[in-house]
């Protein structure tokens, strides 16, 4: 850590010679646009194709084999001659000699002579000779006995096709078979750098031979709750206690982002046990998050423990505590700590203030590093539905909980940032700007959907 | 496995006398009918929370204490009398006896008397004999000279608070103190059986003092591909080999939809070797899912393996093969398989068919296994954006990749379904009624949306 002295917060009192840094309000969009410029996308690696679910791919993979490989049938038939099925009917059937089966996967080919027919199975090689697939539904099946629905299964009759076919249909060159490279053709871009890996894409990749793949991990998160009256669901509660929620609700926050998510139990309020503890994380950690400890308190402890260790010979690192105009969340901490200058992103220790916090600035942090291009939730605009106007606080923007529907949100529970269980029953956050003071209702608001 | 002798495909001819049940063609809606009436939500499992995320609770859960447990500061400041600091002002100052330190989780309470204050941290319980919070901003810090911006650390100050704190404002009645149970109340439903929990559910529960929750679990899906032609990725093929996709497409698939999912590579075209192998998968499987061998040709080795499993004398076991009114993905199976009557998809073994079905079919059953209320992908209406008409064949729903954005969907791709390529780079799903047989472009279509 630091050997950086600890700066007095009695020296950041205002005045006309000290003007105090942390009485500078930040907009929602500067303490954001900062995260934004100093987290980078995390370096990539290998992973087998299973793993690299949900990230993004960091090369353009090119198709080293045309899909499919070979001529193969569409259909279960047979495989002929156009000249041998011309004016085949029911009627008058064409009456060809079964050569043998063509099935999936058979690496010896059979040679298709006039007069002659190959059995063939879906996705097997057209054999050579062969122009074209009749459907066994167009067929006796060689039973000589009408049209069939289907093949025998070959272990009811082992010794494979032979005798005679009678085809009730013609068939053009190339009908039922799918051409070699009619999907993709070698050297064709399968997929471009940045293309998200979801099943489709898996599936490609895998048809094209690609097991492995460049791609950006998923970050690792480490979320640590602070607060020495924070004790773990299920124990007793003690006067002035409360359980943790925090560190449950934002490791599942960071988990919905696409994180590898590790929740750390509630640290007191120690700013020595604090530090030791996040140096011992920095190892599983590409991003920390702690909640609790950064407002104006005598034991805010994260402030205490993180505000001074940044080291005077590495720009960029330290961590600096703001004010932002805005309700909830306007204690905010952001920096780097440690020796790889592991992002950190200290919130509010309130529930709601802190998922709010953590839906506006970690989880576009998360995604950031997973070099998501649009790391943002959606937002759109709505019509206010509410009995009576909402009231917002001059110069601070507002994120009210909501409920939205088809073009239309009403909030859910009241504007203090206290309201867990509200919470849990909203699905958007209403934004009332930093000069607005009053939304009646009837009004178009803006609209961040979580869902 | 079952006794009953297998019959013989060649006793399905159609005839007068005869005719053969999988002949009738089944619409889309009533294979999904069939699956959904038979597959019922798993029973329910406690778990502990962070692994019940995005689980379905299955009891109401009621608050136990109410939230929060007590009055309490909602800023860092001083607890003091209302009437003490009445017509307070920086210019006469209310000056009071600083008794002390209350702390967040400080289990010893202060009593505060006439004319004195108690320095309170956020989240500390409001000591007895305090009817309010002036926030530090509003008061001289104990530092006698003029406002601060906030509390001295309290490792540079242990000693704690003492001598006298000057207040410049009045404060009424309860401001800045957050009332016991103004969040929720003991006895209050917390969450309603039903309810996904997601982050802000798991942190009510957390807040709640809940650590483990009766939820139903994330069903356990087994993917097994199967053809004797599949060749894993990053092997070398030989010619008539392809690589297997569908094992990873449908595995990352069905972790999309909310499963654990095991991946089995491919299966040869054996019936023994796959029985067996379902057989041993099914201690780990609630629903399994193979690709393949569904079809009309003699290798068809899943229809050949299971379509006779059924014990006559436990009626709805057994697996039934189907042709659908749809393109792709005509020839489907489903049924249960073993003594758990664990259900079983079998799905056609064309890339783009089984994804197509797996989306229609295997993801609501997934989802409705889970307990999820709506298990489908949503569904809107989009003007098709095209250069020329849309065709499809009379009497089959077709399932054509597609683009959309912003009300407005195009093609990707053709209808052949072995295009791969074109599934990667789709994100929807236009839906052809089995009555049109054109659609011109700026029609309007029903859609599937997939991401």
């Amino acid at each position: 850590m630091s050997s950086t002295a600890p700066r007095d917060p009695a020296d950041d009192r205002p005045g006309p010679d000290h003007p105090a840094p942390q009485d500078r309000l930040w907009s929602v969009e500067e303490h954001l646009e900062d995260i934004l410029a100093t987290v980078r996308p995390l370096a990539p690696i290998e992973l087998n194709l299973l793993e690299a679910q949900g990230c993004v791919l960091v090369e353009d993979v090119t198709v080293p084999v045309s899909l499919p490989p070979f001529d193969n049938s569409s259909m279960d038939g047979y495989a002929v001659r156009v000249a041998d099925v011309a004016g085949a009917s029911e009627e008058f059937p064409a009456c060809l000699e079964v050569i043998g089966d063509v099935a999936a996967g058979a690496g010896e080919t059979l040679h298709v002579g006039p007069g002659q027919a190959a059995r063939i199975m879906t996705g097997a090689p057209l054999p050579a000779g062969a122009e074209t697939v009749v459907p066994v539904e167009w067929t006796d099946g060689g039973l000589g006995a009408g049209p069939v629905t289907g093949m025998r299964a070959r272990s009811l009759a082992p010794e494979g096709a032979g005798g005679q076919v009678r085809v009730h249909r013609p068939a053009e060159t190339g009908a039922h078979v799918r051409e070699r490279g009619s999907d993709v053709r070698a050297g064709d871009r399968a997929l471009a750098a940045g293309t998200v890996l979801g099943p489709p894409q898996i599936g490609l990749l895998a048809a094209i031979g690609r097991g492995r793949v460049r791609v950006r991990p998923r970050p690792r998160v480490v979320v640590l709750s602070t607060g020495t009256e924070l004790v773990q669901p299920d124990e007793q509660l003690e006067h002035g206690q409360i359980y943790d929620s925090n560190s449950f609700a934002l490791t599942a926050a960071a988990r919905d982002a696409g994180a590898i998510a590790y929740r750390v139990g509630a640290v007191a309020d120690d700013a020595e046990t604090l530090r030791a503890t996040i140096e011992d994380q920095l190892v599983r950690a590409d991003l920390l998050v702690t909640t609790g400890g950064v407002s104006v308190g005598a034991y805010d402890v994260v402030k205490e423990a993180l505000a001074h260790v940044g080291d005077e010979d590495e720009p960029g690192s330290g961590v600096e505590f703001r004010k932002l105009a805005m309700q909830p969340g306007k204690p905010q901490g952001f920096g780097s700590i440690g020796p790889d200058h592991t992002p950190l992103l200290a919130l509010p220790g309130n529930p709601v203030s802190s998922y709010v916090s953590f839906e506006l600035f970690v989880r576009p942090a998360v995604r950031t590093l997973m070099g998501l291009p649009d790391p943002h939730r959606p937002r759109v605009r709505a019509t206010l539905s509410a009995d009576k106007a909402l009231t917002s606080p001059k110069g601070r923007r507002q994120f009210l909980r909501g409920k939205y529907a088809d073009g239309s949100v009403s909030t859910v529970g009241g504007a203090s940032s206290h309201l867990v269980a509200a919470l849990a029953h909203a699905d958007a956050l209403i934004v009332v700007p930093e000069d607005t003071e009053t939304v009646e209702p009837g009004s178009e608001v803006e609209v961040v959907l979580l869902g």
